[in-house]
């Protein structure tokens, strides 16, 4: 975990610290499915304020911090606001296929469900 | 939700009852990702007293009753034992590619941290 001496430094996992079951954890909200899927899609980073989620700020604020901390984002303060995007190198190179296999059940699903 | 009223069946969800944060959170502990792996392995059924995991007796039938409920495996009784299966015609026709992913995670990840 890099150390956060400044309380504006956020603390993450190194690559070498990211777990499976931490990330599969990570990975098992909705809300989060939500924000893993449309950072994925995006061009660079998004602000947690991009996303209007369901939830209140304090859920929504405790959900980014769930992925950072298992590492699957990574969070950085722009200013005041906080810039997340999704670690897609280090998951890819720890676990080769495992995030487009997540990302594609999530749009079937929401196919299915026709929630998309 | 199959009902169990008999209460030597177990309840399962059905195929279009099972959703892909579910099996996200069933997935994401060591105990469970261990289980699946014998189970993805295995010839055939496995007991639950096959699984020599280092938690209790009861720890383990809450991995098995996690795994079950959430659609991971399916769980019958043969005289006293219980018996598990992988649904892996449920998971792979629900989220193609998904839990081969998986399991090809838990196997680098073994290798990577000297524990397979």
């Amino acid at each position: 975990m890099t150390t956060a001496t400044d309380a504006r430094v956020l603390a993450h996992p190194t690559r070498d610290e990211i777990r499976l079951e931490n990330v599969l954890h990570a990975l098992s909200d909705p809300m989060r499915l939500r924000v893993v899927r449309d950072l994925a899609t995006a061009e660079g980073d998004l602000s947690c304020s991009y996303f209007d989620l369901p939830v209140t700020k304090s859920t929504t604020t405790h959900h980014f911090r769930v992925l950072r901390e298992n590492g699957v984002v990574r969070q950085v303060y722009q200013g005041t606001a906080k810039m997340n995007g999704l670690r897609r190198d280090d998951l890819d190179a720890l676990f080769p296929g495992l995030l487009d296999s997540v990302l594609g059940a999530v749009e079937r699903q929401a196919q299915r469900l026709g929630d998309s």
